[in-house]
């Protein structure tokens, strides 16, 4: 049996940088089995030295040389974490020089501050966003005057999730509704979507993998059977195509990926958090 | 007055990975206005070469070098965005060949799957820990069996975007129980939260801050009133305290930060989405 090769995501911030890089970067190898672990808040040159160590004594139990991938702004962190023999990935190291040439400064290395400042304003932002999903979810809430955007589809295609997601990331105010049996017999868009059709966007998903999650959620009811998935999927497609909706399926996409083609389908640029 | 710089994340996939560390490269650099945008799901050629089209006209407008950062992973779509003119950052590029000299390997670039493969198993695992999450919301369901992690704290401290953030970042179950008025004045820790305590974390706030976010919500009413939020706050820490349940403040940390705090305290390692 092959061992497991140990990777480590070391930060003097949260990591999160480090390890949204290093997982984009290890899933373009494959057949080799990694073990990962993060270290945040290494923010002293006691923590990187202790840090070290344990990346050493995990190569060594592993019996193959770790991989560390480090967003530690400050070279002799990086220096006290390569004493670990370690394979070392500085992910802001190759991109500096070429930026302090262009803009003509040097950059600040601020420990613990790369993943960016926090100030009030963002905060406040995001919370609220985050509020405003949640009180508009499900359709609890009905008044859409203030959402940027309004997802629709059937029960359990994915809004929630990433109504959320997109509060969170992009501070945007995202609600949504869900289309129930009465709104897809009826074969029009409810009348509380209509006035605000350049605001909508729907969702849809495989009826096999929908019964799937709706079994989980109401085992053996009648909104779970296969059959009232088929039919409750194919309305709302037919609903969203007649009224010009554009619509995305969540049925092999990640929460990022879908919510990062509601933002381009209507044109919402935000800086992400 | 000078004009802000172009800077644009660009990629196969969803950019979240080049924004990401393209936001954390620019934090680096004070007193330069950037003006941000994503281009994602540049994922053939011809998409690369409107990209360029696209980037260099900005850098025409602007009067000024656009900032490419790229997360593409076909050489060529890079070349193509190269003829911008704008100073490339080529995220993946200068540790794909250490990685595969130490690996053994050359890395497969399918293109669009860099930020990680989407499989059934991890969508579920996101999106059934942020149902949980949900249920257990603000003491919603007090049924902490099956809950990884709970937060504590006076109302509006930063519970539920924690437990949110946790559940779709880290697919970790996290309830969160708010200290009721009550709960504070009996000055122990509620009889549901006993058996769990070492599931138990605390958020805490300040007072000034929690007031102001309290008197968003509810104005003028005792619960946003100053003199409230300083007894609560003062309360629930000095519970914590005698409790042994280790808090932190959210005052001065961003939602990323404070997750990553949790994990920590609470030995928590999961991989993140």
């Amino acid at each position: 049996m092959a061992t497991a090769r140990p990777v480590f995501f070391v930060s003097d911030g949260t990591g999160i940088t480090a390890e949204t890089i290093g997982h984009s970067l290890l899933t373009q190898f494959s057949g080799i089995k990694f073990v990962t672990d993060r270290l945040p808040f290494v923010d002293t040159l006691d923590k990187a030295v202790d840090a070290a160590e344990r990346i050493r004594s995990a190569g060594e139990q592993a019996g193959v040389r770790p991989i560390v991938v480090s967003s530690c702004v400050d070279p002799a962190f990086t220096a006290a974490l390569a004493g670990s023999g370690a394979l070392m990935l500085d992910i802001f190291a190759p991109f500096i020089e070429p930026l302090e040439r262009e803009l003509g400064q040097t950059r600040q290395s601020r420990v613990g501050y790369a993943h960016g400042i926090v100030d009030f304003e963002t905060y406040h932002r995001r919370i609220n966003a985050m509020n405003y999903a949640l009180a508009h979810d499900d359709g609890a809430r009905l008044d859409y005057s203030d959402a940027d955007l309004i997802l629709v589809g059937v029960s359990r295609a994915g809004k929630t999730p990433t109504c959320v997601y997109l509060a969170l990331h992009y501070g945007v105010r995202a609600a949504n509704y869900p289309l129930t049996p009465e709104d897809l017999e009826s074969e029009r868009l409810p009348a509380v979507l209509r006035q605000h059709r350049h605001k909508l966007f729907g969702l849809t998903i495989d009826p096999i993998r929908l019964h799937q999650i709706r079994q989980e959620r109401r085992p053996d009811s009648r909104y779970a059977q296969l059959d009232t998935c088929k039919r409750e999927v194919a309305q709302a497609e037919a609903m969203m195509r007649r009224e010009g909706i554009e619509m995305l399926s969540t049925t092999h996409a990640s929460i990022e990926e879908i919510a990062s083609r509601i933002l381009e389908a209507l044109d919402i640029n935000r800086e992400m958090f």
